[in-house]
């Protein structure tokens, strides 16, 4: 490999940087509104920024801990956990800093210019998200393989950049999770339910609360969650490239002889970055054509970018491909997880948007328990299309090129992240604009131009969503193998130690994973894989209770101002929403102590304790019992919001009917599905992962009793 | 092994039909009413009579095609298939038909001897259907392996028995479990809340098809269920017997040597069915037990029998095992199945009795949402110990006695099926009795002791329903085994042959699984892992709709009858329930076409195409799938129903309040949950496992393509 070409990523990543920043200038340039308009914004602003720094005066000693521990493995490696940790701080931090700029300049574009001018502000304000998060990968992890990755004995050190990530989007995600459910639901149930006033009314103390929700979890916490993903799925073909037998290093490179090889092998653990770096040049051409042609129709706009920007990432990651003389067939496997991506994508669209929304809207008619019903069996449908999706990715892309082809795969469908995650974290600003238009009674007008965007938004959200959990299962399943041949190389090694195997055979050996099969018909795994199972039903249920307790923390708020404070229901008095969301904050960030910590020491007590098989098999339980179950509660909760629209749009009685009454109770359920438990489901399996990857080193083999 | 010590099972499969004869008998002396409550126990017989002659309608051409197929593989085989299915049909057949005759005579035993006598008769009833089961699996595996027993060579012809269970236990399971909830949802949906009129009132036409249900679906269905867990789990301990490595017989039976090891093979494989054998007698002892204790306390003699039955197969396996020369390393073996069976029943008696229940009836405070939003997250909560329960089970019986340990402990777990079973179907039988006390208004007293009755059945179906899934879940794990363990077998033959390995090198094998490890590091393995997600998934999704489909049928027809039906409503004229019996019928056993084909022809199709890698992970992807959605679905089912029972006895505003209103919905929701999708995940994994079992001696070794 030529020597300088790695400087390439993260130069890309501080241009994408620079960008972003262009972006965030460009936002700030348009006006931010007074009087009440701003001072919303700078309410929901403030009440984000309270939350942020509420969460690190917990997540600040959490990582400093993890890090001191890690110094004891490797001091080189605990640093890049402190730079990972920092990384994703600052993707999720920047990107919600932009989006509660945005928000304000959206409502007031809506209403002075019109729903193009709005449209392309929201997009504005997520794409400094995407770009954030996909510069910070390149310049993390670009910047660590300058260093750590020529070598295979030394890249395990990068390993701790996803791991410091991992822990911050633990608190982002499932805090925010919390946060966002618990205030929404909060809200809404004194407000509407009880008061009788309508949503987002400035009246209801809660409603900023439920604003500053969609910023912490929306867009940090499901920013910080893609950018886990996208680490991940990095590192994975990295670890896995380098633990590679010589024979399959000769096979990706395109070559006979096996002598020599061992040089070639830094290209392909190289070539995840690459294709990430190609991901963002391509992304920021996506957001230029949505640029040049958002003029008349944004929303088609929207999707020539993204679509470009696949297209162009599909084509060009050939030139890219063998320019590095590797294998063609190495661009098939990064071919197959582009489009297994949109298919997920696609799938979930279908299921939370489809003829199965309207099913579920017209059980409506027979009542509340018809509507959970059909909501819950459309929830287990949708999952059979991505499981059969990633099934044939696999299929095809391990038949191209083994297991670095599943690796690189799931590098393909996130490497334009930039774009994807943009679209992504529009959603949660259209929607903070609307509320805003509400709150400082801006007319119908503008509301009616925020609450199209909020829809197109609900529906890219639905596909980010689905693609979230296909790009989090590939890139999991992928750290999975890594961890086996990590285990796998330990084993050889013994065996070369202790006479067993020379070290000519162990250069010859075909799979270095025959030495760590992890064996369905070896019991310990199949131990492992039931308690592999506990994790994803704990975390669920866990955390949808989380969402109910810290609820009610803010329902009791919210009763107490409307009892207390003399005039606020007429409208003569103001609320006390920092008191909302300091209550919600504080019920959010206690509870998620419990699955945080069951994501981070659950894999390494069950690897310390029972060994590296048991392990093994709890790490593929999990990610089946996550993916499973993501998909299910995610999309049964997306299906149940869109029935409530589609009702509301006036079909089977419309606002107010029975029928709505019935789906309103639907939407209720799944709000902790679709926002808190399902997607903490990703985070879960990609922590335990990334946390089994890092101590597979150092755990016994066997069980120690 | 001495020659003529099998002739035992049989003839104590025998033996457990006389007695179960008896027993029935001893119900017929009783009195079986007159006028009208003759009337209606006789239109509940008849139409379980209906259902069933329909069914055969289909299974017979069904089980004809499958058995035919069967023939080009092994005309011994198809002979058993058909024994198999003809033994699970008779076993559903008699204790149905015992439970119908027992139903009135609880009702009258109920009205006049109090509340011992209805006890009794409702056990009596029960018993019939525990005996039956265990008796035909004796007579028939018993029988078979008089003949095809002796040698591993022939034992696969046994496999067909299970095989012809599975296809009718789908039938029995999957049709019962939408017929029984079709005709639960669409007679109270109409009666209840349309019409306003009570529970079980005679006027609703649909009333008479909901007692049928509670026969066709918890008595027929889940005996035809345990039926075949307890099938599978012989065989597949047979199967591992069969084709275990030389140096592991040699082990189990406590010898150092390895010549004429084989020899002692047939040992290892009769010994699940010496503990069945043990375990009827022990089951009937166990009944003995509650006649001669029920003089008082017949709730209490109840427990003495099923404890005290248990006890003394514990204690007296360890004697039949060694008197077999066999290791005593087995005995710990089943002692860890019985004990693990019993703690995931009492899990799930927890959690569909105890504390979360009344945490549910709290939310129903709040309303509906946070109803069902508690009782989906106890569902979620409710798989983890039994999971973990799972996992601490095999890592125990493995350690003792290898994956042989696993397999004879799921036999331990059911071997004292005759009275476990006779437990669970008690409760369907006294739920019957209460119907039947209602529609002929025989006053407040005797229903409130067959709602007492009622209840015990609740928490024994609770209790019968986990150990059911526990059951079904390490039963269908040793067929997995099994099923690796053939192919492992064909490949080590294939090596022989090819002359890359010796015989004599074969025989000196550890392990045959060796040669076929399912390395969750194979990229097939890992498809196979995603395909088998779809099947659970769907199942669940299709067997839900199929509820809500065929109750919407019914509803209609109900609707029709009491509109078109001259004074119905006033009690003046009769409903026409035969016409509401025929249109559930015909509606559920069309829906479950689908779900029965997935699960026949799911994995032959798989099998087939994709090879034994695939279908093998398939197989793990679907158990675990099954697992935790059986648990699942089941469990948040059973707390609802609870929750809502809890809230009529007078907490949170009682019977008529919001609370309750709101905990009727949440009941609603689980009733497919719980008596339908849930229960026909064990099923699926059974028939999944049994299937590929059957296939794996002739399916290819890798994908066709």
């Amino acid at each position: 490999m030529q020597i300088g070409i790695q400087l390439v990523t993260p130069i890309l990543g501080l241009l994408g940087l620079v960008v972003a920043f262009c972006i965030y200038k460009r936002i700030m340039r348009l006006p931010g509104g007074d009087g009440k308009v701003a001072d919303i914004a700078s309410q929901i602003h403030t009440g984000a920024m309270v939350f942020m720094r509420r969460e690190l005066q917990i997540l600040v000693p959490f990582v400093a801990v993890v890090g001191i521990l890690l110094i004891f493995k490797d001091p080189w490696e605990s640093l890049a956990f402190f730079m990972g940790a920092l990384a994703s701080f600052l993707a999720g931090f920047i990107g919600m800093y932009a989006a509660t700029k945005a928000n304000v300049r959206t409502t007031i574009a809506a209403k002075e210019r019109g729903a193009g001018a709005a449209l392309s502000m929201a997009f504005a304000g997520g794409s400094v998200m995407g770009l954030t998060i996909a510069s910070m990968g390149l310049i993390g992890i670009g910047g660590l393989f300058l260093f750590f990755g020529e070598t295979a004995h030394d890249v395990h050190v990068i390993h701790g950049f996803p791991m410091g990530a991992a822990v911050v989007a633990i608190f982002f995600r499932v805090g925010g999770g919390i946060f966002t459910k618990a205030a929404d639901i909060g809200a809404d149930l004194v407000g509407k339910v009880e008061a009788g006033i309508p949503e987002d009314d400035p009246r209801n103390p809660g409603v900023i609360a439920d604003n500053v929700g969609d910023n912490v979890g929306d867009v940090a916490g499901m920013g910080s969650d893609l950018f886990e993903s996208y680490c991940n799925a990095q590192i994975a073909t990295m670890a896995i490239a380098a633990t590679m037998a010589l024979p399959q290093v000769a096979n990706l490179m395109g070559i006979e002889a096996a002598a020599g090889t061992d040089e070639l092998r830094p290209v392909l653990m190289y070539l995840p970055l690459a294709m990430t770096s190609l991901g963002i040049v391509c992304a920021m051409l996506g957001l230029l054509i949505v640029k040049l042609a958002s003029g008349q129709q944004p929303a088609r706009a929207l999707r020539f970018g993204t679509i470009g920007a696949a297209l162009l990432f599909i084509a060009a990651s050939y030139f890219v491909i063998t320019a590095f003389d590797a294998s063609a067939v190495i661009w098939g496997a990064v071919l197959t997880g582009t489009v297994a991506g949109i298919v997920i994508g696609l799938s979930t669209k279908y299921f939370t948007g489809g003829k199965p929304v309207r099913g579920i809207a017209r059980a409506s008619e027979t009542g509340v328990a018809t509507v959970i019903i059909s909501g819950l069996s459309v929830g287990l449908f949708s999952v059979a299309i991505p499981a059969l999706t990633a099934a044939i990715a696999i299929l095809i892309a391990s038949n191209l090129a083994g297991l670095y082809g599943v690796a690189i795969a799931s590098v393909g469908m996130l490497a334009t992240i930039g774009i994807t995650m943009a679209i992504d974290a529009y959603g949660p600003v259209a929607d903070n604009a609307g509320g805003i238009a509400e709150m400082s009674e801006m007319g119908p007008e503008t509301r009616k131009i925020t609450d199209e965007l909020d829809e197109v938004g609900n529906t890219t959200a639905a596909i980010g969503k689905g693609f979230a959990i296909g790009a989090a299962g590939l890139a999991a399943l992928s750290l999975v193998v890594a961890f086996a041949s990590v285990i796998g190389q330990r084993i050889a090694d013994l065996e070369i130690e202790a006479g067993t195997m020379s070290a000519v055979e162990g250069a010859g050996i075909e799979r270095i994973l025959d030495f760590f099969p992890l064996s369905l018909t070896d019991p310990l795994v199949l131990v492992g894989i039931f308690i592999g199972i506990m994790f994803p039903v704990l975390n669920g249920a866990i955390t949808m209770n989380a969402v109910g307790n810290a609820a009610h923390d803010l329902i009791e708020e919210i009763r107490r101002q409307f009892r207390e404070i003399p005039g606020l229901l007429e409208g003569k008095a103001k609320p006390d929403s920092a008191r909302c969301i300091d209550i919600a904050t504080k019920g959010a960030l206690k509870r998620m102590a419990l699955p945080g910590s069951l994501a981070v020491f659950g894999p390494v007590l069950v690897g310390f304790l029972f060994g590296a098989n048991i392990l093994g098999g709890v790490l593929v339980g999990a990610l089946m019992g996550c993916f499973l179950l993501a998909l299910f509660m995610s999309n049964s909760g997306g299906a149940w919001d869109n029935a409530k629209k589609y009702v509301e749009k006036g079909h089977f009685g419309g606002k107010g009917s029975e029928s709505h009454k019935a789906t309103v109770v639907g939407d209720t359920v799944g709000d902790p599905l679709k926002d808190t438990s399902g997607p903490s489901m990703n985070i879960l399996i990609n922590v335990m992962a990334i946390v089994s990857l890092i101590i597979a080193p150092i755990i016994p083999l066997q069980p120690i009793f």
